[in-house]
């Protein structure tokens, strides 16, 4: 741990609890956590998770529920309340203060990854017709009630529509007489209650904010959406498309989290249907069955030339796959990658083509493992390396391409179904070479 | 899009500009940026990433270098600086006026992902011996000078010693009289200069922070890293994993910026690995040539085979490399995992042998493919599915724990380098069960 916590640096019993969490059962954590000092207490609590929250909570008496949800922002406690099971939702409901109470139920309404999920209805606010000094000493009134973290301040008309917002800095900076409409900032970049998590997240990352105020159809803000909140979508997000990315659904919880039975179900999905298209090699290789027969030695490198072009084809899904969340890459851009990705695929395919032919004439040099048409036998690798290269690459770059303009998630393309795809049409490409190339020898006429 | 900016509500041309921005040469974006009115230029500049920062000012006269370059706060210059080719940093450095450049040149000896080169050495600051209305004066004061944006204000001793911090809500909040060392808190999370991003990261995500200063060996604050840092450490983190899953190096550049020649490199390294590796699997099939021979049906299913068992240990390695990166999964949990795996993949194999022997009797039933045999060839088939499955399974799961046992990169552990390995020992499983289950039949005695 390089933590070094400011003075006094021992690690309190908050910390082991801590520590230790991941790997607690839900009573075992309860019970833990009873035995910490309010305080401390209180700190573990605010830092859970959602989820984790949740679980506490519902290992807890009736009389700790209610202590504990009350500690929450309205936007926490609506995430803890989307997260239990479903029978205790009321009940959590009902424990809370009569006003946070209508906050949560208005944010529930919300779906959770939605902007209108992820914010706060609590924000500081000020009048244009204010002064500096009547404005912070207003802000810090509001202070006062529970507004979790104050990034900047809003500045609202009487019907609650946003006029402009001004930060910290701006208001500390001004002439305490200067009116509040003559220092605020009024470009601001709000978005609707339903605009997508991960658009939310993008356009944090493209403008730099650290708050967004959320508003709806009459221009009315209805909460604050804030980076910390980002933080945790961008990292879902990113382990969604991990998760896309390696064959499987997204898992949607931690790991050890997910039930086995659950988890199974998940994986045998993606499983089941890739095993159904790579059914179509065995379809394909029947098709060789006679060529096989004549020339067993084909049989040989048929592993080696169909896994070349599921790597290339999943390096070249993934980097596609990275650059289209990230905003580099558009749908737009598809002609200039598909051309820039055929390049690369020749290149590439040419220096495994190398590699394979030295293989051969290496092996025949030493062990005479091939027979005597072993130079074909080379060409026939070399030439369907590039080939098959080439294919991988450019089928696993336009694939991303293929599923957004269809209206799929471009994570789907991940690196087995893209190995599929190339796998099928790597035998065909490989055989038809071979039996170009060696036509009159090993194949007869 | 779903960007709705306040009033006015038509898109500016530096909104357009933005728009362009990625598809745009350096030389076409400098041009364009020149057009833009003053206000409008400094707002793209300071949103921009320090890459383009960087590219942008590289293409701007030395005149305009020195305007844009005074925009910046010491942490962002620093980032431009690093981002520009060796021969211009002097003269960059040179256009600072004398304390920034101080702090720029301070800044510059730390590693760039290490927490000193994350850090804005700018922060607020109070006396703990201060009243809560001195402290929001001496703290408005400061706003005046370039503090970029002002999250929580930290308590100093006058040898710059960290002793706790407050909250604007804190300090808001509190009676006027108070004093600053009655409403600090003192058990501050800090971090050590020389702090891994990653690691700074996870802390940020564990404790909840919005800011965490950063101490040096005697315990004074040198700057503070703040979340907005954070969330590019995020994604940053994760497009590395992500290419690094999809089996190669990491870009660590943006897909259309980095040069095809260096593209190819980071490429073909690993491609060429993967395929020495799977030259493993012609010498695991020249050692079955003979039963290939007698009975080619086999080589049939050879794609099938490997590939399920690839895409299995693709799936498990995902998961598990995700896992640890977001600390949900530790070393020592390896063994639970590995349980857990055994049992995944038994079930996933058992699902895909099923399919695989139902296939095989249809297309007996259907077209009478596979000879008088079939039923062993079925169960041939079926029995392999379940070896391989659970393997590929198994390795996958367990190699992310090998790597980073020996002190490698877990998300080293690809969908590619799994299935290579998976492939090699999936060939010997398959051909093993076919001799014992085809001896006297097909493979004869």
């Amino acid at each position: 741990m390089r933590t070094e916590p400011g003075p006094p640096n021992e690690e309190s019993p908050e910390e082991g609890l801590r520590e230790e969490w991941p790997s607690l059962a839900p009573e075992a954590r309860a019970e833990a956590f009873r035995r910490l000092d309010p305080a401390d207490a209180e700190e573990l609590f605010v830092e859970l998770g959602a989820r984790d929250q949740a679980s506490l909570v519902s290992a807890l008496s009736p009389a700790e529920r209610r202590l504990w949800m009350r500690v929450l922002a309205p936007d926490d406690a609506a995430d803890v309340i989307q997260e239990v099971a479903p029978e205790l939702r009321e009940e959590l409901l009902r424990l809370l203060d009569a006003r946070t109470r209508r906050e949560v139920s208005a944010l529930l309404a919300y779906a959770e990854d939605d902007a209108g999920g992820l914010m706060n209805p609590r924000f500081a606010r000020v009048r244009p017709d204010m002064s500096v000094d009547e404005a912070i000493s207003y802000v810090r009134r509001q202070a006062r009630e529970k507004i979790e973290t104050i990034y900047d301040v809003y500045v609202l008309d009487p019907e609650q529509r946003l006029l402009g917002e001004v930060t910290f800095s701006d208001l500390f900076a001004a002439r305490p007489e200067q009116l509040v409409r003559d220092v605020m900032y009024t470009d601001v970049v709000t978005v609707a209650e339903d605009t997508d998590q991960e658009e939310v997240a993008n356009l944090f990352g493209r403008y730099g904010l650290l708050a967004m105020p959320v508003v709806d159809v009459n221009g009315r803000v209805r909460g604050v959406v804030t980076l910390d909140d980002i933080v945790d979508v961008v990292e879902e997000e990113a382990t969604e498309d991990i998760q896309k990315i390696g064959g499987m659904e997204a898992l949607e919880a931690p790991y050890l989290e997910v039930g086995f039975g659950a988890m199974v179900k998940k994986r045998a999905g993606w499983l089941s249907a890739l095993f159904l298209g790579e059914m179509l090699t065995a379809t394909a290789m029947g098709h060789f069955e006679d060529e096989i027969a004549k020339a067993v030695v084909l049989a040989l490198f048929v592993p080696l030339i169909i896994s070349s072009g599921g790597n290339s084809g999943s390096q070249a899904s993934t980097l596609v796959i990275r650059a289209m969340a990230l905003g580099e890459v558009r749908l737009r851009d598809w002609w200039r990658i598909a051309r820039r990705e055929v390049l690369a695929g020749i290149s590439l395919g040419a220096v495994l083509g190398c590699i394979g032919a030295t293989r051969i004439f290496t092996w025949q040099a030493l062990f005479h493992t091939y027979g005597p048409h072993y130079s074909l036998v080379a060409a026939t690798v070399g030439l369907s390396l590039v080939g098959v290269v080439t294919f991988g690459t450019l089928a696993g770059s336009m694939l991303p391409f293929v599923l957004r303009r269809v209206g799929f998630d471009p994570a789907s393309a991940s690196a087995p179904f893209v190995a599929t795809l190339v796998d099928v049409s790597g035998l065909i490409i490989y055989f038809s070479v071979a039996s170009v190339v060696l036509r009159g020898t090993l194949l007869g006429r």
